[in-house]
């Protein structure tokens, strides 16, 4: 684990459970288990399975020795299955020959994995659950916030802040909810022996399999998955769209926050967001950090995806690619996550900036309210091509095109001055920003 | 439509849906159940919205004009409505002024594009479905064909075919409800307007839209999506993890046929998988091309998470990313299914050889056997540490394991000779084979 | 080939190159040049060379029928061999022996790819000269045009118009550079035959291959290339950083078209950027375009290194991934290069609107300017944190910042008037801006 | 860094050179570099540079104090000038107004990354050099050693064990060739201060960067480089080719290593490449650890890639998501050179099993040789399919081709017993595999 970036791309505590230890410790579950199970089964002496389970501790685990012998066997669980014997030995020889019985290295690996995935994710979820009740308090606080709304970055008409913060969590809800259904379904044990078939487990494979999952509150699958990796791409994408999600709130608020825009700010903290040569900065520092994680847990997922073919009964080098991998995409799932929790919690909002940008085009934003209006009368085209026309003059001759339009006889035919006036009020031009936002917060569970 | 490769790395019938007409004529759809709404709520004359509906057919359409004119606006909107009202105009002068009306370019290019991709998705799921009827089959006729499980390309212990089948099969069943759930949650219509308002729709967007979504049989979101992309994101993945799963079993079946190995041979056909200089060749044809779909996909998907981050109320340069891309993900995830379904419909299975190379290792793999049951009585280390050397020995001087265990002082103390025959038995070392399978099945709906 | 994109993505001339005519062209030319060299090293008599070099023309091969029948092996030259096959024998049976003589299919697609890239790189290489020397013009013209830097997207300190240029043209400078390496370095004949050893040539396979090298002008490997694809994807590579480099451009031009900022515009054209529903709206169409591509081709690539890992003497897969994909990243790079000619000819800059923003901050963007000269008497840290909390009272009271520094009685203390007046200019704050200038200009040929 | 596998993915040298000591390390340097040029320059007097330079080292730094801080400024750099100016001010504190002076962080993170890129790179290219002899032995002892060449996984014609190796170290030398070249023209210094313009370095900005380029042995770049980041992404790409070279190798090995295959196998260790489970097996643990690299490599090349779309003078978020990146695609880069000079000394060739194999077909690969051998008399097409029927005969009655030829009165009315003899030759077959060795090993500068 990079120490040096933990309090920039990442999140501290689910960090901690991708620690060397933290992962020893999933895998020393998983042998526990087995041996309890097995136990249950008949097929190992109670005495000895508790034995083996008191052993099944990080205390007995020279990792430093572990990472050592790694190389020659190409994984961790060999070296960690020779110190746990060795420990198991010392209290009971006897038991030592129950450590490890009939599973294979990637049963562990794979099952420790899970865990660590499952602790992991409801993590995020808990997260993800500050993050959208923040985002709901924003949404009621800004309901009637006016502001600009902006395609290809270029000023459009205008909507609410409420409405653009309906939209972040929108995609956020939906996230949620594949999370949730993740941590439903996706969260299997795995355990099968060499080639899956638990061969050597005397016929009790099955028992003892279902009795593993009950003890880790696993599900039990219909077959062991070495080589089926789609659960795992699933977690892996569905992950890859939460921290999508969370780089698209970034990306506005980091364009937001843009000098001559001044609209949206990340919270102030002391010392946050200086700069080393610029003392007048205020960089969006939050937002920078998702976006680099936004920029990276894409190209992860693809690698997860890339290395579902798994040859055979266990892969070549695809299984070993997950495994970083995976680690990865969580991390850094859960820094974005993180980030956007703190971001949108006292997020300031300059109400008075918004209005002043709004007038910013002189009027050329209510365009299309005109545009639409005249429509009814001399068509659509014709009149797209003269508003085009009277935009073009306004900003020619930098007036408002209020001014213009009120001038114009074509418009004064079909548009009363009170007619014109109305479709150059903002409120009157947010449309369903409302009603939007009340369909949002009704599927949010708040 | 890059036509060269139709038959290599794609279906047809999805091709077909991607056509540049295909698309104008979703695109027309929208702008058809547009009108038909609009007049539902008394919007637009019922005879207006009949004219415009009869509009939206191709033949109203030049589509080389088209794509001269795309350029200006960088969509292909612009100048499709331009096109569209020219023809209306025809027809009925006044109508003109109702084409489009309200709409946006986003509203149309994306709805088109989610008809496209329901359609196209119902056609893979068609083909899953047909995937599975053929994988089922293959696991009832070999369920008890014999043959080596293989981890790392090695030998390691028996498995039936049909449980390695039973594995196939078993992610291509969550894939398959993966794919419907998409097909219930995920289509849905994008109508909002120029800043996802629908400002301009006299207050009447809500009942138009949801006219629109009941015509069109797609789903009303809570909020337009404009730059919320996350459902695309969601169908890109899940045709990722479609691919990958084929890619598996063409690396499997590609594996099989290597000469050395023969078991499994893609289904034969009159040229089918010759050299141009080798004509004794039998090519893995589908196979390949399977794979090197699945190389391709995987980064696709990539791209469409990486665009999830859309600026504001409309993405200047991600939004137009995906066109192509997820386009290209789902022709080639549709093939690598097409391919899937014709080489696994007459798959030729080599019983014999898989029966000659389960001998290979002269007794080999059957060592965890051993190992298993020595571990009883001395112990899993010194268990696994006699077998190793007991291997080694074999290997050395070319003997089969069984001669060199049956004169082994140390395995005669604990280990019969009827139980070391039995040990050595392929039947009796395929563990679970059965029980997996008849779990796989269970769920299969078959 | 998508043709509805065909204005907005890409090039025509670089598109014609990759026609499904195009690629069976480039193939022709590989069998006529393998037919004459056979013929140079008296393996194929001058007459049968003669005839079969005159049949190798797109007239005699009929695409749809080839395209049908590259389903049985997997690849579009079987077929096209048939087919030339069936040509050359109905002019002379004899010499439809000597068709495609020892070579096999990946020879054939091989070269034929190479030959290809080189004439498209050939096109990107000249409009990269386009666009450089637009560049070389737009930096002299705006060598003292005042524009403030931005770090995170925020106001830093002032810099030139045409230091900002200079920027895109230095990397400009070293991708023509990659280009032209590759021009003379990786574009090299395969000649191999079914496994790379020539071995059906009769021992003539160097110096046939040697002449089919001088014919085709590309270079002679040391050994055939089929599964070490290490120069297609360096060139696939080169290409994804020129594309990331028009990139870059297309961003800051996007990010300075904003309404609030507008000091840069794409250059107009009538009807260029409108919008669909909002006539007044100017959209950067080119910049969207560039940045569409320049998110896609990166995934592209890594497709190009993923399936570097080819398989013995031809590759299950990987060398079939490639195909579309190289075309792909070809057709988008050279599309982004287009675009960016198109929007640096012609660029529209509104000096007023950079001196305006200059002023936005009231001054705290020569702040940094202050604290430098303070530091050397109150020490960097003191003079940054004095600094940071002038600039905060500057904010809060809405005040220049100079009119505080100006009655600050700590700054007075080290700093005079006409000093403070200095670090408050634009001009005096640009620092190294022309000499980095005349450094880039100098090694840009110009 | 992720310590479990790092004797699996990794090279114990490299990793060393990206703990946080070390990055922190070649900051330092930076900041020592800066003030003792800014000292010859006589910007700061000698004695406070000494001070600075001493007290830039290690011990002065209090990483977890660092790793905290680093939150607020969102990088690295903010706390340790912190950390460091608080040293030197311990020891004087006229001199810790000059600490840092002038420069950005981004100047100290891109120096300080350049300087540990060209370390990694140096090391790399080490290991590249004794890859490459040992490829050049393999090739001499294996210059006439006989095997199939494959294609699509299945026989196809001989070659030499020599050749194929000749493919691979070809890849190789080319690669070692861009390293070298990146060695000399990518490592420049990056000195610019906030916007690039060293505009607080009292005019003398020039001369204090080519002071410090000379110090640290770095290129002195036309203009900084804060947002071109080709140089990067070039360095990146290069390593993801070098990657894929190894892969490509280890793809060989291991699948030549296969229990049906047997024909070259990595080189053994006491304990290396067992299973848990199974005794008797010899995994390509090697092969593995290099697969799994270059299946992870690719995606991150193609984040240096996407990341180089950066806004205006430092970017927001892209900038930050290199730094782990390409941390981790050198480390994996070298971790999987490392393995492959492993596994390349000492690899093990079982030239009976090579001879064996080729039996495997009974005569079937000799099939082409007869093929093109009767071309010459009834015609390429003709030729074919007569030896396509032929083969397919000789499989369904298991017969040696030879002896189907040798009874086939067409063919003897061509070919005589002693030319037929000749094309069942192994050694007659291998064309030019001598030849193309010399020419490889003639580039290679052995």
């Amino acid at each position: 684990m990079q120490n040096l970036y933990e309090n920039i791309f990442y999140d501290k505590q689910v960090n901690e459970l991708f620690t060397d230890e933290s992962l020893i410790k999933y895998m020393l579950r998983f042998e526990a288990a087995l041996t309890v199970a097995q136990a249950q089964q008949g097929m190992t002496p109670a005495s000895v399975a508790k034995t083996i389970e008191e052993c099944c501790i990080i205390d007995n685990i020279k990792i430093e020795q572990l990472v050592e012998d790694a190389a020659l066997g190409g994984n961790i669980n060999i070296p960690l299955i020779q110190q746990l014997t060795e420990a198991v030995k010392k209290k009971n020889a006897e038991a030592a020959k129950y450590v490890h019985y009939g599973a294979t290295s990637q049963d562990v690996i794979d099952t420790a994995l899970i865990l660590q995935l499952r602790d992991a994710l409801k993590l995020i979820d808990e997260n993800l659950q500050h993050l959208i009740s923040q985002l709901v308090i924003l949404i009621e606080k800004h309901r009637y916030t006016l502001m600009i709304g902006r395609t290809f970055m270029q000023h459009a008409t205008p909507i609410t802040f409420g409405f653009k913060i309906a939209g972040w969590l929108d995609g956020m809800l939906r996230s949620k909810k594949r999370i949730e259904k993740l941590l439903v379904e996706n969260f299997v044990l795995q355990a099968g022996g060499a080639v899956g078939t638990l061969s050597t487990m005397q016929g009790k494979g099955l028992p003892v399999a279902e009795t593993m999952a009950e003890i880790l509150q696993l599900k039990m699958p219909s077959i062991p998955w070495h080589t089926q990796r789609d659960r795992l791409a699933e977690i892996a994408a569905t992950l890859g769209i939460v921290t999508g999600s969370t780089g698209k709130i970034a990306k506005d608020i980091s364009l937001l926050m843009q000098t001559e825009i001044a609209e949206v700010f990340e919270p102030s903290a002391k010392g946050k967001g200086g700069s080393s040569t610029m003392p007048h900065k205020r960089n969006p520092v939050g937002c920078v950090a998702i976006l680099a994680n936004a920029a990276r847990v894409p190209a992860l997922v693809s690698v997860m995806l890339s290395t579902m073919i798994q040859d055979h009964e266990r892969a070549a080098g695809n299984w070993h690619a997950e495994w970083e991998t995976l680690a990865d995409i969580v991390r850094l799932t859960a820094g974005a996550v993180h980030q956007a929790v703190i971001i949108t919690n006292g997020l300031e909002i300059n109400k008075e900036q918004m209005l002043h940008n709004l007038e910013q085009t002189k009027g050329l934003i209510y365009a299309e309210n005109i545009s639409i209006a005249l429509a009814k009368h001399i068509g659509k085209a014709d009149a797209h091509n003269l508003m085009e026309q009277i935009c073009k003059d306004a900003q020619n001759r930098k007036m408002h095109v209020k001014d213009l339009i009120s001038g114009n006889t074509i418009i004064n035919r079909y548009l009363s001055q009170d007619e014109i006036e109305n479709l150059f009020s903002t409120q009157h031009s947010t449309g369903l920003c409302d009603e939007f936002i009340n369909r949002v917060l009704s599927v949010s569970g708040f």
